[in-house]
């Protein structure tokens, strides 16, 4: 269907989960993304975007310590399939099931411990855009060549739900334009990609909402 | 009453919300921090807890100098009346209107800026618990001499509101009793204040929730 339509695929999102309190749980988390990595290879996309996961029984340190040895397990195969991986930080408010990584300076620290090229980081508005280090991290990542994906929608005032309120590119306060301008500095050449998870938007005509996205993105990112 | 039943009032919370988009706006604030000073001082408190502000309209880097430059304009006031001024770091969630100083780290990059005896930092577990950088900010933070207040509670998992569902504490997923010790190792010795913001124990017996406090208190802080 996507070829038929002349649609290039991005990436597949997501894999990740990779913590839990278990060795079996994390195990299998581990074959799960092996999975992704060929589901990605068959669609014929070149990324897997990574939520890393969080087990919120657990403590935040250890969590992260999973995640690392995860990401370190499946490289072999991201490589064989030349997939890249992509580690997206999730804003804080995730951090008690969705991620432990929350902030654009974690993600560098890991993708730099793990020094592969087929590891980096997805930055997405929604997540980051409240950290004062945004720009001098993703010149960091730009800089390490790591610089794999840039996700875009807006923050809504007020925001009614902590997943699914996501606004339209201008209607919130993200300064979308400005963080496209320290990505585009950082030598990042790659989609913009729209990603609006949103009850509200969702229940419209999905033509319609199509078409506001297109207006939205042509006027405010 | 307060004084009736042997209560002690640890601080007045809150005084803040510095920017503004308009001049006269940011005047009337600073007068209402003004007011705040009075208040604590007639209420015989000797802390002002900062809920710095943001301004959704223009962009954070704005709406922190604005707090920076409000705050120096009240520390005449602050400290001819002996009130401290804590500045309480707010969870990213609330950069969009409550504060856009989210982390330990901004906390003491501007405590140490405005470099008063009079301005320092609380610190409080629901808004700070996933910063990885957390236990080496507290440490920063009491070896300035800057560290004024603790507050107490959980995040539950799931949340179900941005604002009004924290739990007691035990109920979530904070590490309470490890950053307790770092704050403790960093020299603080005042009061654990417990703040919990949840329409759910809002609603019950109050007696009945002010002994679940305590025993939550004892077992898990």
């Amino acid at each position: 269907m996507l070829l038929e339509h002349d649609l290039t695929i991005v990436s597949l999102c997501r894999g990740g989960f990779f913590p839990g309190k278990e060795l079996n749980k994390r195990k299998s988390a581990i074959d799960a993304n092996r999975r992704a990595i060929d589901e990605a290879s068959q669609l014929g996309t070149s990324m897997l975007v990574l939520v890393c996961g969080a087990e919120s029984s657990q403590e935040l340190e250890e969590s992260r310590k999973q995640i690392r040895d995860g990401i370190a397990e499946i490289i072999p195969e991201a490589s064989a399939a030349e997939i890249k991986l992509a580690i997206e930080p999730l804003h804080p408010m995730y951090a008690d099931t969705r991620s432990a990584i929350n902030t654009m300076t974690q993600a560098n620290d890991m993708v730099e411990e793990l020094n592969s090229a087929w590891v980096g980081v997805a930055v997405d508005v929604y997540h980051l855009w409240w950290d004062p280090f945004l720009e001098k991290e993703i010149k960091r990542c730009g800089q390490n060549g790591r610089l794999m994906a840039f996700h875009i929608c807006d923050w809504k005032v007020p925001t009614r739900d902590m997943l699914l309120d996501r606004g339209l590119m201008g209607e919130g306060c993200i300064p979308i334009k400005k963080i496209r301008s320290w990505v585009e500095a950082a030598g990042f050449t790659g989609f913009n990609e729209v990603e609006i998870f949103s009850t509200t938007y969702w229940k419209e005509n999905q033509f319609e909402y199509l078409q506001k996205i297109i207006k939205a993105y042509k006027e405010n990112s």
